[in-house]
């Protein structure tokens, strides 16, 4: 698929009636690994970039020629459509700008831009996000969209005003938000399902839920107008859990060959990495 | 440490008397699990390398830029003394002089240049090594001493000798290697520690033993010489088994929620990024 | 313009009836220099990429990565349709798909392979060219194709033929090449008019002349079945004469208002830069 | 000269007494020129980055990753001690930090964090700059500090207070900032020696001065305090200039041999780029 097929395909499923969660992915293997399972659509949190590339938590150090170098490396590597938090879009609107330049050359599908004002402000409380105004959001969004090349590519309007001002000033963000053009709404802090439908009804957009309530189905957010919903990000935390077993048996004096039912074998590895086709490529070309 | 206390460090291990496994690494997580876990020494292989930044095989389409910044990646995250395998130095010698610096401005403590033709050349037989003549190698390990700006930087001479031209012939090359200046011996395909002795012998220099029977222990390789002995690249296969796991477990509908006991916790997820230091920055610095 | 309408207007000169000389680019001011000019079409030659991304001469110790770093900045900057000069594509026929694949996402119209063995081999006579073999160069050129993605992108291959093996083996040579399905031939060293002849009539392919006697002209050229005459790298050079102008005089203590009839203006730099497609945008989105 | 000797040569100009020029640079082969003129001083502006590494504007589109890439490239080719404009640190103190750790690893020798606000903010008056708090400067200021790794290093704190807030609340500024620690000085916008006396005077620090009248001379400056004076950025400009001639010429069907005595010779381009080094490198390790 070409990056436009992959955004065609993204387009379709918001198009269609279900609401999936996508696969939590972060660099090529966790994404080949994802796509060989079946799934189509793969997420990059922000937070997972910053965690994965920077070793740094989640408070916008990693730069945004670093995010799209991580995102083109997942790209070549799996065929998924990748939906792409791409924080506040690094700077102001001109930032915004080149954010969707680098991030379609990438080859994302969907990217969302937030008003959450990020880097964290002088002096604002702690643990207290703060959200800019909704006048310099939507220029922010006008600027996104302006700035796409491929009209297949996503941009969604991420807004952190259900934790922040609550459901009313939200409505009244996300109704701007959609008069920009935006192809769909992210949301995030959800606790209840009428909180995702209300967003829908006032935008008409389909819309991406950053987190919910365990007790929330698929069918259930399908059903309220959502065609993403999150379901945090285990994959790296797994594979964290994983690195750290053996590498304590292994610091302790343990015996690699005590490991071998804990780790991917040397086949898995090889097809992960595409063994059989460099095999036939060197047969091709090299002989 | 700095990036010549890190060398230093290391030399000081070549310098004593016991043999050590490096932590197989590959990203800046996996390289700060190890170092919690009391690891001083890592490894950057170049199959997990290309593994891992490009999902692809060990055949060297990685490219020495794409090496230099996944390692500097790695280094940026946590103060291991890192050894690297950077394969034949990425062309002839004038390439090799330029590895050299890349990697040493990257910040390793330790990297090998192999005798092993390579990338695999047109027509060569399948699965079967060769080797360039010990002139042109010898060539480029003093190139490779020569690019060296940092004293403290080890320079490796790796052989593939022992399995394409058997021990005789691999003494005769290592000896022209020790001759040329370079700091230890890397030998690969070890099948007894005699040939380890042997080698040790031929040099008077501490040798890197790539892998070995798993019943030579370490005490017998250090009293043979080596003062590395690898052993196999488990850690990145871990992960890619738990990432397996989790997406096939939440690919199928499974809850996140079943996933508790088999992911790091937020907590360590947040001391692994440094949670604490950048919430000490904020204070200090942002109010 | 889109990559493939850039590489579709190539396409379309190639398939006319003039020679045309590309405009010698190598960063994103000269680019867009070149374009406001007039010109359609560019060149970023291996010399001149080492040249001016490293201060390096024609050695090959520039990196895949690098090339493809430098074209994507030109790209950005200027509509132009650009012929590079991968050189041999950098390593094996595996390494010739990662060079297509790196540079066609980077943008590129137009990619030369070349048969000359790259970069140099050990003991190889000084200041004398060697090839590698036909069979060896029609793999790396079949691997190339196989490579493109966008059937848009054209690929070259280049030959030292005639300056090593004169031109009768390197119209057998040209004839292997055309039978991969290669988009034109890239000859270097032509010293008459009826070389380039011969290689065109050998294969039926548009030729591309890498340089020639002053005395022939494009119309000749033309006729001859060339589309692209390359003129040299004048572009570079002046800019370090104009440099070197400056901080000489600077340097010396000469004053800067000395100097102005010898710069572009404000108005010009203003006009290169962009500077009014800003101001709107910030006109539009952050007010 | 390593970097901290080239950062130890900066800080014995800045102690002493005279008030130096440094050379407009932007990249390997202006800093290559510029360094074989004889200067030991470089300058990379923020304006400049951006327009030869973007062909954009002065508008902090360029990332920290493509400017400290930049900067690694004009290191590697010539041992300028190098002073850069870092702008506003690109964010927060948070990336100041980050943006001290990429340029130090860079190589920088000197580099200034500015108290403009940055990039523009919405609503903005057109033209009209805008200051941070001083409270919010100096906690960016001490936060460069504490991510210095190299003490030799030189953090500079930049203001824009002459243009924005006139001479005593400029005072009070640098005041304020000296105080933090900082190395020196920058102020943009002087108008008279006596603003560049004050702020000396108040701060007790070297003065860099960003442009003044043409009227005062270097030994003025040096005996009100100011180490370095800048007097724009013509090489680039002459380069453009240059490049539009040759592109107008040849573009008109002008002959190449016209330009012989506009551009650097093949052995002037020859001995910028290392020629000889690289042919004694063939000699002795290629043979």
């Amino acid at each position: 698929l070409t990056p436009t097929e992959q955004r065609q395909r993204l387009r379709a499923h918001f198009a269609g009636t279900r609401c999936a969660s996508p696969a939590s992915v972060y660099d090529p293997l966790s994404a080949r690994v994802a796509a060989s399972v079946g799934y189509e659509i793969g997420m990059l949190a922000g937070s997972v970039a910053a965690h994965t590339t920077l070793a740094a938590p989640d408070l916008i150090v990693l730069t945004l020629t670093e995010l799209a170098a991580q995102i083109r490396r997942i790209q070549r590597a799996a065929e998924l459509s990748l939906i792409v938090d791409a924080d506040h879009g690094y700077g102001n609107a001109l930032n915004v700008m080149r954010c969707v330049e680098e991030l379609e050359h990438a080859g994302v599908s969907c990217l969302s831009i937030e008003d959450t004002a990020l880097p964290i402000r002088y002096a604002q409380p702690e643990g207290r996000d703060e959200l800019i105004g909704s006048a310099e959001m939507s220029g922010k969004l006008r600027a996104a969209l302006a700035a796409r090349r491929d009209p297949a590519l996503m941009i969604a309007a991420r807004t952190s005003g259900l934790k922040v001002e609550g459901l009313e000033a939200t409505l009244a963000r996300v109704r701007e938000y959609a008069a920009t053009g935006v192809d769909c709404v992210f949301v995030v802090g959800v606790e209840q399902l009428e909180q995702v439908r209300a967003v829908h009804e006032a935008t008409r957009l389909p819309v991406i839920v950053g987190s919910a309530p365990a007790a929330i189905t698929h069918a259930e957010c399908a059903a309220a107008g959502a065609r993403i919903l999150l379901q945090g990000h285990q994959p790296v935390a797994a594979a964290v859990r994983a690195l750290r077993e053996v590498y304590t048996h292994l610091y302790g004096g343990g015996a690699p060959a005590d490991l071998k039912s804990s780790i991917a074998s040397a086949q898995e590895m090889d097809a992960l990495t595409g063994g059989a086709d460099y095999r036939e490529r060197i047969a091709r070309f090299l002989r």
